[in-house]
């Protein structure tokens, strides 16, 4: 049995403490929120929870294993840091920190003291995502040319990160699970239209080493709800579009043709072809519950967790890149 | 009666000849076009035309006020200079020219000569633009923030310009048209994955004096076809979806709040509001034959068209800013 | 306070849970199911709520004030009736029973006992039928044309009622909630694929006095989720899709147009008229939270609910004649 | 080379004359029709083609083989009667008559002059349809259980026949042609909003002497537009929606699923199981093309159309008897 504390109980605290409270295995023993209405909410919904407003009480607390970290991210270096001088197992809302140094540190800590360190980038754990990388993975694509993602909804504005650091994250997250490269720079570029406010829309493009190109694109002030991504190969082009009910994945049997006309390179004539479109069935399963299970697995069997600390610090590196091109108007930004 | 000519009866030649035949006081004498192929096809559905391979007939013929250009890019510069030494009014397909320069004498020569230069800015004309524009003028999404484009679809490859020239060219008719300020700068990003072919897919910050903001996604490449744009104010938003059948635009009642707290600037908070959304009923003329009448009048009346030779050469200068840019990795690059 | 027994821990019994256990001034004091792991599913969710395999502990425990039932169908009548036996009121899922004389005799107990019955027509509590309601109190759709309605998907299977019972019985309810007029005879066809199991297609049309026709489309064999309803007036026209994530209601500037041409009634010229279409903001609270609040108010102000048995009776008035019309292949069934 | 003239240049004559006039080994000579000003349209669209208001001109005209008629339905039977008896051959608008017994005389007539008797039942030679009928042919779908069509739309009202004769007809040429089984009876709702006019919504099922069923539901009062049909067999199912602008036709690998519990027929319990989505690759050339095509290569090569005669007969006993069925507001009425 792991028994767990868990520090946030905001808007995506109560989601965990959903999840977590119905796996075997697993403990939820404590939740500690500054907030005494949102404490009072946990003790209605879940009497046996013990609450706290001081998360020293978790971190003290010799019975608990684990800490589940959903606050805000300029605390995450501090709370995750903390709780491991207490040998705590980590789970941690994504991003992993804000910035990458605070990453590094983490990560080398937890290895020292062997404890898992996982961060929360939930969609990785989706039955969409899972299919997806088992279609690349098979190369059903054939050869890979871009990952193009359009996240766009109204609201909620994060105060202490920009959009990049709210969306766009996701869409790093699920490239690094997808792809087994990495970008080699970044130009982005964004705005923010309330003065004092970060960022409300962003435009991010990865460069890699061949002709691969992703670009995300994050918005908090569009009237209309997207989450689209096109992943295109020249065999075969997939859709996730993680808002329609069923048929969130749907490969298309598209692509483009290169005919050589006999006279060189540049007398290649590029068509293209259109075919079928399957979209597989997906597991159904809720993704948190995936992951939540998938954190208590790693502490009991002492497993490194999919997304562990260095897929965090390696989005984590990206958006800082990101946010330096930003300031430069969409100049390059070289990653290591 | 105003008498045309038309070069090149490909792609988009055929509905320019479709809306020109039924426009009263035009009448298309002859269509140009170097595939025999093609004349026969023009022969067969309008035997009243005459057709030729030689561009020169249409342009030493007296009887001939106007020359309709519908042909590669790289052509337009030299076809558009040599109708205006024969004092030929002019409606050029988009854009204009290739290059700035170019642009340029056009413009002057046609000043100089007193000739109409249209160029066919077809977005321009729909029932859809110009109901967004209606709404922008009566300032009812209040403070002016982004307008943001995705226009998508498999093919068609252009092999004399990449996929901005193509596609991004749509969507800066449509901005200099609505919004009466231009961009300072802008970033570009884009890849080509067929050696030897131009960029097939590509991304266009336009940057702008105040916090506005413009973002342009433009791919050949793409499964599945999206022509979305949204335009974002303080008060209200629109969604302009070029591929719903009747409701276009969708203007939304939807913004973002931003509440004082009394402990100055940095203490503002954002929220959103969320309200009703409207789909104002369009004109449904065809765009095309709006345009036509337009081009046709402004001869007829020595009126300067909506889609002038300026118009054109603003486009240009962004694309060609845009090159640039994107040949550095999304540099900026200033515009003057 | 009001203590509510809840009884069927099954498909539905855990939402009314979840809304019972939030609501202020009541308290779910028991749930009783027949199976002992969907008891232990409660158990471990609302460790404060008791559990009992006896659905009479609820009904002889004096401290209970009323009896929620969300059982299968054919128990519907036997536990309402023990239950005003105890003097408590009931909530009981719609349909209220499933033979027209059973509902007759239990209206008629509760009114005799001056206990709450309110019959659990969800959908009526609904933000967007409390829109649509809105309208045409306003007598913005003009005179009333008609109600169609398409509710089809893959499953649930039901074995003691047919389709028409388990989907039909949803716009049945909505219908009795929106117009203040009711059907004088039906006509039903529908068919049963699987031997020995209840029709899983139905077709029922409602007649009425005027020209006003309602038509309800159901199918549990439909591989996609289809909740569509049409209402039709001369002067607007609603469409309501439960399945749109937040423009559920939109209402169309949309009609017919009679053109008299003086020559008698035969030759009025028919036409349609388009215009703006307007998708209000709807309330977005759960309907299943605002239904179960209003049932405790009931009892507490000792109110007769919205959907009190005498709406649960019109529903199943129709329903009754519709099975009798479906075995007869479609003759018409007056209503009394 | 087979010549031909047309009679009716109104709604659907425009598209007939089109794709008559690009069809090789074929020559549309004249068109007829009442008004001048739509035959002034025909002479500026296609100046070598000859223009009459006396479609006797066509009849007696020598060097014509086959008379085309697009015009309103109560003029069918003598249009087609009178060509007969002047030994042409007939490609007729839907519906083929407006009664049974006429259609029997020109289906006799046509037989013993050897004439080809072709309907336009433009739907069965869409590239979705033909796909259809391969997956229904190859016995994919499993056990048939049912065709359900919503086909509604605002307008146009006809005024010679009702939304049956207009938009049923459709549907039921296209089952006549998907499935080699007929309906042995029919049961039809409906309603007429605008005095003197015929019904303008109506609902239709057909029994078979199986499990199928069929329901087809047309409104010519609808808001939107839906032109969505569900095929349901007991292994797959299809959704063919014919405004997708590219997957028309999506087939679903979901249906249901029957234990045998052991304890006798009525024990059976009933499931549903779902799997992948498939939208195969449909041949996009015009519809009325293929048919067109088909229509000379018949003439030429005496060969029987797949939409002849019968066809067009069996769609209007299926029409005539919905008739008597609505008037009896549902009473089934049965099929010879």
């Amino acid at each position: 049995m792991i028994r767990l504390g868990l520090i946030g109980y905001g808007y995506w605290g109560p989601n965990l403490v959903r999840n977590f409270a119905e796996v075997e295995d697993a403990e939820l023993v404590t939740v500690c929120d500054l907030h005494p209405d949102r404490l009072n909410l946990v003790k209605n919904r879940y009497p046996m929870i013990q609450v706290t407003q001081d998360y020293n009480d978790l971190l003290t607390n010799p019975h608990i294993d684990a800490i589940v970290i959903a606050t805000p991210v300029d605390t995450h270096f501090d709370l995750v840091w903390q709780a491991l001088q207490h040998d705590k197992h980590i789970f941690v809302e994504k991003p992993l920190t804000n910035q990458v140094d605070k990453a590094i540190r983490v990560i080398d800590e937890a290895d020292r003291r062997q404890k898992v360190l996982m961060v929360d980038h939930t969609f990785v754990y989706t039955g969409a995502v899972q299919k997806i990388k088992e279609i690349i993975k098979q190369g059903i694509l054939g050869d890979l040319y871009y990952y193009d993602s359009v996240r766009v909804n109204l609201g909620l504005f994060q105060h202490d990160v920009n959009v990049l650091w709210d969306l766009a994250v996701h869409d790093l997250a699920i490239m690094a699970y997808l792809f087994d490269f990495e970008p080699n720079a970044v130009s982005a570029t964004g705005t923010a239209h309330v003065p004092g406010q970060p960022e409300d829309m962003a435009y991010l493009t990865c460069f890699f080493d061949n002709h691969f190109i992703a670009h995300l694109h994050v918005n908090w002030l569009s009237p209309v709800k997207v989450r689209r991504t096109l992943i295109g190969g020249d065999r075969k082009m997939i859709v996730y579009d993680d808002l329609e009910p069923s048929e969130k994945v749907k490969l298309y049997d598209r692509g483009i043709t290169l005919n050589e006309t006999g006279e060189g390179l540049y007398q290649t004539v590029a068509g293209y072809r259109t075919g079928d479109m399957w979209a597989p069935q997906l597991d159904l399963k809720e993704a948190l519950r995936e992951e939540v299970e998938h954190f208590v697995q790693c502490i009991s069997e002492k497993q490194r967790p999919i997304t562990d600390g260095l897929a965090g610090l390696g989005v984590i590196k990206i958006l800082e890149a990101a946010n330096k091109s930003m300031a430069k108007h969409g100049s390059p930004v070289a990653l290591d």
